[in-house]
């Protein structure tokens, strides 16, 4: 459908697809559209530059970006695109446990927001791409809210197991 | 007009307003509509609570959350709407370098993301909301490809007076 | 009997069971009653508002609340009751090495305590919990001071092992 | 009367005193006895033992205890004691910036718990001391639910101040 | 002269001038040319990929950046030029004790150097690019030298000074 | 022999002992008379008091004390004895990766000092508490400056071993 | 051939050398010609100040120095030679995360510059000898420029293998 | 008197003197000598060769050293003579809230140990080298004691002067 909305989804490394699958997997699960590849800030900057640049008109609304240690891509892809940027800093191996990943990408200076999850929360960064196409898209957001009812449900159930009443 | 979107600005503290009020600034001048108020998580859980699950029948389309410490507001109102939730860490007073107001924003579970930005950065928070609003606003989107402009305009003026050709 | 009193354990997710239980074990062995269960201040916000909001009616003296990340359970359930709260950092695998689980549980702003324990530490929660009861049960209290002696007995057993003469 | 509940409140230096203070003042507010003095358990080690020694005897029911850098009072003096200990982290002069203080009270290994507040949150360690005892003394239970009361009054007063209607 | 060695210094923002502004100085005390101004990677990110793209063309040698916060600059410099680049890790008023400006230039991906030097400490980094042009160049050298006498010097001075003999 | 000068070696837990072993195998390499044994600050403060009180007048010239967590031990020894004590932080299975058993044993407040090793160096605790000996005691002394020169010999070997001409 | 240039990589230990294979690896990737042995600043100080001290006489123009822990090595050799020094943080087994091992070595006073790459990246460090080498050698520039090509094309190989098109 | 033991106290640079100074006092007061004076590491090398390598003939028994950021110099002159050397990390104005001082001082490898005491804490160090020398000297034993009987009655006049009875 014409006015269909769709997350591009990146990632400094291949290595890193382990973690960022599972952006993939949300977004399949909610019925959004998505694309996945491997940019490099580092290793490609123009392919970065160019992924960023031509974003919107390819027809991309959100950007996932995910990477590890000095991670630029999700700030850099951000520097250069204005739809929204989500990053995901990435626990990568040659991460200070994570640290570096967190604060290269959370700590943006006034003007390049972008919007972080938590170390290795790519879930969460398909889910918040979601909520924000479910902005323009009922569909998504009906999803949304059945999802919020399947987490209620699973601590429901873990409570009952244990015995609560 | 009937289908404008909407940003509500809330904040744990009256104490939180000077970083805050960043957000309703960069929000006003892109045009774009908000309420501003004080929601405590830990003080008013109930205001808090009636606040989130009622945000999205009162026409707020995003929520800025901002608060210091042992910072819940911003995940405790993700965990109540499906709105997009974007978190401001303030450097409170009680706030250890930020750290915990940092740390207890962005490390939110899967299944309930909430969009962290720098500490103290309030006017970022408010850009993303612009972003995420534009998704369904072209004139908020246009405003952004201006205001990134300007940016750039800024740091060239800088490279003129010190004296680069 | 009327008067016993009582300790309810709750934890935000089935995984922090390991930790908790240790809560559990020691509260048994000081003949201190208790109920467990699981509730998400995240996927269950009114599941956790309703446990702290009846908490005192239902018969519970003291709330143990174990959680890890952004772990917002202790400090929103002190924030419903007026029982004293004791929160267990866990370390679980969304944890940054237990700090964001010490932050977010330990840095709760003035008016809203959380007795914080050491990471992991169920065991001394359920003691904390058992010195809170013993102020009105004196059993408890006697139960306590022998506990004391126990682990006093342990370390000189080891150092007679130890060759220590 | 006779059976009226006592808190004590120690500290590591006279230094301490200004965080400290704000445990009485709460304590006044809530009419609950206290005493409150200086034990340093590295100048007075004696001293320090014998105050947790006979703590019991002389009638405290719940110690809170300030201490800040390599701050190693509220964690002895539970070794000695078998009464509930509230420890305050002090950001003393020579701590950096408060993580020596918050993780030698808090980190306490399992047998010998200690209630650990927020860094400086001496209001908090009055606060909690009133919770314990209100397990034993309804009037104080009271008196806590109308503090929880005006907590909320003051933010509604700041949410109306702000023009929120 | 025509094969004279020369460096380029930038920053992301013109407050980051009175700390880099130390690089300056001591390549002019050690008759190193430089040319210096304002490259932002997050607001001028054409601009900061011109400059590196054409670094190496336009004479230079080497390179220093400094930034704070999320400091994407050398990183991404150092991604686009095979020069060396030399980074400067500002403690500018945005960045947490500047822990997210060392973090995220130390921490470049095997593939991509950037030769950090400590926070602020621009002056290491002009030394350092005066180093790497002496390799070429012996009148450096030898400056360099002389330099390293001065310092001796001054410490003796101190010594005499403190009485010593 | 009369005058000979002893070291008492204690520790928190029987489960530091893998750890502190290793200042035992030092001193009796070096020739230094110690005695070994549990002592914890915890769980037997009596005992810990008594230990300190009666050092010196049972013969003892230095104190080792290795400790993990809220590492209390080696400090409230020092607050005991005028003997000078060695503390060794230890890597606990309870410890925040050491930093804990570090802040809560380096940080003593000025009056109190305890000379504080690396984080499980139990070995430089030896060594260090051998150098403090051998200010009365030549032979000590000249078994370090062996030790010394064995560990360079070690080096050299290396080096040959990679081939070093 | 006479004025080739060359690097001389040395480590604090032999078990230093998993780490820093990786800087002899590229070096001899890009044909740069180096020398590698083992140098302790604290085991062999007089063999440090000897290596620094003859550094340059003996034909080095890069020192890639690596050591963990408290790592004083590149330090103390940049003190003493005025040629570059790189400086490798590795997480060694008596390493706090390689927290110490960065700090030791980037946190150089003014006047003695260490040009530090990220944790264990030896690989960097041959690179940026490279780079600097390269300032006087383009044979070896040009292998730069090839190397860089090589990064990109492993990506893009990447994104092709995801189906990227 | 022949026999007379001695204190060497040295800091990396003329700034550490207001910190360093402590260490001098607490000595005169004590009845203990000492000589002092400024040794870089860094920008004297050879000095501190020297100073450390003849500190022991020269009639030095133990050693204080003060240094602050990449302190480099307790380590090495620890890693030259024999002598018991006392590290004191400074919190001077180019250190990270001290971290890199600590780690850099504290976190020697095994071999070569360096007594560590807390950020700034000069007195401390002197008072250790006091407890070493009085090994040896049964006089400063003696002051050692009163010193710390002076410690007590200062806390037991603060707790006076709180209404302490």
């Amino acid at each position: 459908m014409g006015n269909k909305h769709k997350v591009g989804i990146i990632m400094g490394s291949k290595s890193d697809l382990p973690v960022m699958q599972d952006a993939a997997d949300i977004l399949k699960e909610l019925g959004v559209d998505f694309e996945i590849t491997v940019v490099s800030a580092h290793r490609t900057p123009e392919r970065m530059f160019n992924y960023a640049k031509t974003a919107h008109e390819r027809g991309l609304n959100v950007i996932i970006a995910g990477a590890g240690g000095a991670a630029h891509l999700p700030g850099m892809v951000a520097s250069i695109t204005h739809l929204p940027v989500i990053g995901v800093p990435v626990k990568s191996s040659n991460s200070i446990d994570g640290w570096d990943s967190i604060l290269s990408i959370l700590q943006m200076p006034n003007g390049i927001p972008v919007a972080t999850v938590a170390l290795n929360a790519a879930t969460n960064a398909g889910l918040l791409a979601a909520q924000i196409i479910a902005i323009a898209d009922p569909a998504v957001s009906q999803k949304l809210i059945s999802y919020k009812e399947t987490l209620k449900q699973k601590v429901e159930e873990s409570a009952r197991e244990m015995g609560d009443i």
